[in-house]
């Protein structure tokens, strides 16, 4: 039994007011707050246990070690890796996929190659394939959506030619919520001998995911959406594209033997993991994820598609609300505008003074945005410990702004 | 009037014993101890105040993006930094680093040009120039340490060629303590029309740091040595430098206009800051920071000089221990061997047993050990809540070591 309202105590944020009106924080998208036991968890670390890893024979190093490294069994868990070594601590999914891009991608690709990606990639996986555009002329092939904000895999697929040399797609949009067959992407990609990178920062939030399944080759996910600490994250990488990539950033921990000539690298992962890591974000994003398999990917996506169901179902009624995407089995995430003069900035403006946090802007993901002719949106994105009751007060400030803007 | 037994008392972990006996903290240059008033901030945050950071406009994102951004101005004051938009966030000199050698000088170097470094830098701020000389054919310098350990400005500034494009210095080594005058360095070298880039990892922990004086070109800073959280750091970087640059990570935040053929970046600092960034861990820089200028960087410096002078007068006594170093004004760390079989290694473990904490190695400075014949040393390293009588506990710990070692 998912007892939401018990949930909801382990986030000491939830119990806050702002102007005046109780939380109800829809921004989950954007970042999610954090259980109790994940802030302990630092604050007990750095209040007994603190140490730099990896590099000291003595009781503290040895300890902060031995928990660190622990979070790498915790994330291969998580994602059921074959093997913790398949994970490469990040700063989250920004630095991965740049990393990806820089010590996979670019040593391989020439002027012409081409990356497939769906036009409703976030901007951390649109940019870094830019830059090889710029700096060596890569070629990106777009693959739109279809009308119900689903993306076909067979289209993406069929954009595959002979000189494409990466597939790189989300796993969930950020903006619509819409689900990815990442799977039959791979598989598809993989018959024709191209590799899939997935961007997992929003799929690996809102329901169970295996790496092995999905059979992709790099999943990349962020700490600080699945109610882990700023800073904190890591990415999957099948060994066999790890053997192929080079150093990405250079420093202490990456490496076996520095001459003033010469330089040897330590065997992976730690080859890709240089100086002193974010080492308590790290020990608590493990909390975080021991947590929501404490709670069960299961259930808390079937907790979330109850809240979907019960926001569309109220959102139907609304007939100067457009709500972009609404692929089947979507996650709760919905980007809106209203009809008439009001901006989406000044839809979360309202919002806002009713006590609900939503985001309003791009989302970063402008190529999307710009596909639906549209500027900004504003967007609520639900998470593990949101309610009906908050679905109420969203469309009760909703009806608000529809009063005062329309 | 420096309390030293006052400030320990800010710090929670110092009360803590390791095998049985008080904890002896003296590896502090791998990383420092955090005040319970960095850890209450990112404590409160997160239960309190928590959103992400520039992207929203609900309250509680407006209220982070102003904590946020106020460290910005709190790094600049600690540097003295003409302008707080000098300063670019990182998560470490590390990323720091190689930020430069990705952003800065990849583009701009071809083979056979030149970098000067010195060898006693940290492998920081040595395998992101590697990188250069094994995927470009860049030439790496070196300078050799003076018999006393010290560093003469003359010698880097002489190795200056006519192919050099970047001088890359540590302010003080982690292993000899040594400070370096990177303000010399940097006059010689702006004569030669050459930038030089100051690993600060050290050195702005142990004394007042003034950018503008020093007239460097990139000053690196990593906020878990400066009693800050994991994962936060920044760099300073002229403003003429930063126009040099091209962007390092791609991602949201760090751009203007993204299209499916165009991308256009944010205006500097944002454009070197993609993604969501260490939001928490640098609110607790922020607030590290301000620990450090309470107390008084100058106080801090006086302090662990009287350290310096007292353990160096202490191991006077002790004809069968080397120390590596004794540079005029040199800081309280002390990289040492003993005579007779003991290996380093063997020392930190007994000393562990006495509850001292020092690390043992090569300190991510191979070419430093290697040009004194060494494989590793036992390193006690100093900080700000250190004390005379834990300058006591360490000889007496060693003492077990010559005892049991010998």
């Amino acid at each position: 039994m998912y007892d939401v309202q018990r949930i909801r105590q382990d986030f000491p944020i939830l119990g806050r007011e702002v102007n005046g009106r109780p939380l109800v924080y829809l921004d989950n998208g954007a970042s999610a707050q954090k259980p109790q036991v994940v802030i302990d968890a630092m604050t007990r670390f750095y209040e007994h246990d603190y140490a730099n890893v990896h590099r000291g024979l003595h009781h503290l190093s040895t300890v902060a070690t031995e928990e660190y490294e622990k979070v790498r069994h915790t994330i291969a868990r998580f994602l059921n890796a074959a093997d913790p070594e398949e994970i490469v601590f990040t700063t989250g999914s920004t630095e991965a996929i740049n990393m990806v891009s820089y010590a996979w991608a670019a040593p391989r690709m020439q002027p012409g190659d081409e990356i497939v990606l769906s036009v409703m990639e976030h901007h951390a996986n649109i940019v870094p394939w830019h830059f090889l555009r710029e700096r060596q002329g890569v070629v990106l092939k777009w693959v739109e959506p279809e009308a119900d904000g689903s993306l076909d895999p067979q289209r993406v697929i069929e954009a595959i030619g002979p000189r494409t040399k990466l597939v790189a797609v989300t796993h969930m949009s950020n903006v619509l919520g819409t689900r990815v067959d990442v799977k039959a992407i791979a598989a598809g990609a993989h018959a024709r001998g191209v590799p899939v990178l997935v961007d997992g920062s929003q799929g690996a939030v809102h329901a169970p995911v295996d790496v092995q399944d999905l059979d992709c080759d790099f999943y990349a996910i962020t700490g600080h959406k699945l109610y882990g600490p700023t800073g904190s994250g890591a990415i999957h990488i099948k060994p066999e594209r790890m053997a192929e990539m080079r150093p990405f950033l250079g420093g202490g921990d990456m490496i076996d033997v520095v001459t003033r000539d010469t330089v040897t690298y330590a065997p992976a992962p730690l080859k890709f993991e240089a100086g002193t890591p974010g080492i308590v974000q790290q020990i608590g994003l493990g909390v975080a994820l021991d947590y929501l398999m404490g709670l069960g990917m299961e259930n808390i996506a079937a907790h979330e598609a109850m809240l979907r169901d019960y926001a569309q179902s109220r959102f139907n009624g609304l007939n100067w609300l457009n709500i972009q995407g609404n692929a089947p089995d979507k996650g709760a995430i919905f980007s809106m505008t209203i009809t008439g003069p009001g901006h989406a900035h000044d839809v979360s403006t309202i919002l806002d003074k009713r006590g609900v946090a939503v985001r309003a802007g791009t989302h970063c993901a402008m190529p999307l945005l710009a596909h639906y002719g549209l500027t900004a949106t504003a967007r609520a994105s639900f998470g593990l410990y949101n309610t009906r009751e908050e679905v109420d007060a969203l469309i009760s400030a909703l009806e608000l702004c529809h009063e005062l803007l329309a």
